[in-house]
């Protein structure tokens, strides 16, 4: 990795981004399983872990409803469970392969992960609450406040909350399990949202509150941050980030890794797109004059990352080589080569050159 | 005027706050009449002032409507004309009042003035256009472009541009002619915006596109700069600066002015609303203690400020004196006492103490 400071955690095999708040990288060198270990899935925070018991925590759903309710954390787990895999990759992946370097957590490869969320559709719950014809999205808001950094900025603490559209909440889980555990502290216990296809800041932690609201949703992190300029008819337009694009990227060989001449190296790697379905992943080894197709080790799921390699013959002579992939989705969208400058620091989904030693 | 660093513009009698682009305040402790002479209104720029020829300009009307056209300026002028008294405020007016002091233009109490504007009704051109049922806004963009600064900035040059609600549409002038003269470039030639009751940055000048949209429009001018943070159930939502506040402000005396012990001295100032109906101004001569009535010089006008005046009788010993003016509107709301923060360095409306030496 190009960043010499981070270092690793020995405790939890995360890389430390950042410690307050707590911000934790997966070393995506690492990758080998569909469904990333728990101990190793990125954790990203915007304020301090809250400290929730379960007993006695209520969630919360109100708003533009009928009946607004609050319900036990035993209740829920009581209901009839989805468990769903879900691919979830922060919008700031990649961010740390900006030039200039952008401002904001540096993450490189590993602020992405698969697991198996089990909890209860929140559409169960809003069915419950008989939601207002007129509502237009629903709110969901965790117990984490503070600060943010970010211009313009709202004065005093405010709570972490970004929204779903009312058509989109049908997909969307509260979930109390990853893999089979119950969440930890840091990835959200006792709920966490789950808006499979979306980047991450969509599946908020520690949900408290469910809000129906009816007009689209205007908050801080839905306007300022995590939001980018769209263009609308010659005007620049305010739009917030919402569905992962199409991306690869390669696991191994890392960057600037040695590779003896002659040799066949099996090149890992794992790609995934929350619009239209992934169907193929091409890799270069010359730097991205010719590509060829990558084997799927997956197959398709929505919303979920496909595992792919790539037996690669090493030249006899020795010298840098620069591999690349790139992922191709159902509608013939081709990962792109240059970082989209309309996302700021998000959304870094063009294809990176990783620098290979033979020798 | 706190302000050393502003100079005169002798030539214009103008204040000088930023020569690029031209930022022009009007020397308020000047007022007299009603409406603000041409050459001592103030001007507000974000970019350089487009040069505009009116032989070949066309004002463009497009977007979600049936019949999209364009129009010259020399038949826009021979269509009926309608004349309208309107004042307007720059939202960033009095920002040199606030503690700490706040980025931008630094404007006193001049960045206000009263005009008759002519021109056609915006509806009248809409009514040509056939808008789309389910049209939400009309954004006004002028030809003037260029890249702003404050953050969340896109990237590159972008025009200005400015929405009014669909059913805001029906106020709004596309003015030609500024108290009987054709509009100088400064104010916006060949034609400019008039939204009644709302802050200037809604009156685009230098107006080239009427833009019918379907979503709210979210601009930089409309969600970056010019917004504020609003309270939805606990959340921090922005939104953009809309109508102008109740506000009064004292022309006469200036701040530090010299009055002679035991003399009456006539208190001279305007006050004006985008809101409810101003019906009130008092003032008081002991720092806010007490408070009398101010008598109005003109009849209420929708949109328009009224001058006030208020016979103060200097103490017969020497001392500060601290003059204030607070307006009251058909509602019964009251000129703020404190500046409020959600606003950020806009909406400057309360109540701003005169020092005065009596000696």
């Amino acid at each position: 990795m190009q960043d010499v400071e981070a270092a690793k955690d020995e405790r939890r095999g995360l890389i430390v981004r950042e410690r307050e708040p707590v911000n934790l990288e997966s070393p995506f060198e690492e990758l080998n399983e569909l469904l990333t270990p728990n101990d190793l899935f990125y954790v990203r925070s915007h304020f301090a872990a809250p400290q929730i018991e379960a007993d006695g925590f209520e969630l919360r759903v109100g708003g533009a409803v009928e009946n607004p309710f609050a319900i036990g954390y035993a209740e829920l787990r009581s209901m009839p469970s989805i468990t769903r895999m879900v691919t979830l990759e922060c919008a700031g992946n990649g961010r740390l392969f900006l030039t200039p370097q952008a401002e904001g957590v540096q993450w490189g490869l590993g602020a992405v992960g698969t697991a198996e969320w089990t909890g209860v559709a929140l559409s169960v719950l809003l069915d419950r609450a008989k939601i207002a014809k007129n509502a237009a999205e629903i709110v969901l808001e965790g117990a984490d406040k503070g600060t943010p950094k970010e211009k313009p900025t709202p004065a005093g603490e405010i709570r972490y909350a970004r929204s779903v559209e009312r058509a989109r909440a049908d997909d969307v889980l509260i979930a109390w399990a990853m893999n089979g555990a119950d969440l930890t502290r840091d990835h959200g216990f006792p709920l966490r949202a789950i808006v499979p296809g979306h980047y991450g800041m969509a599946s908020v932690k520690w949900l408290a509150d469910v809000r129906v609201v009816r007009e689209p949703f205007a908050g801080y992190f839905q306007t300022t941050d995590y939001a980018y300029w769209a263009e609308l008819e010659g005007n620049p337009v305010r739009r917030p980030l919402s569905s992962m694009k199409l991306k690869s990227s390669i696991a191994r060989p890392r960057m600037r890794e040695k590779v003896k001449a002659g040799s066949r190296y099996m090149v890992f790697g794992a790609a995934w797109s929350g619009e239209a379905d992934l169907v193929r992943v091409e890799v270069s080894s010359d730097g991205g004059r010719s590509w060829a197709a990558a084997e799927m080790l997956d197959k398709p799921r929505p919303f979920v990352w496909r595992r792919w390699q790539f037996a690669w013959d090493a030249p006899d002579v020795t010298g840098i080589c620069v591999l690349k992939s790139r992922a191709i989705d159902a509608r013939g969208n081709m990962q792109p080569e240059e970082h989209d400058e309309r996302f700021g620091s998000y959304v870094v989904d063009h294809v990176v050159g990783v620098e290979v030693e033979v020798r």
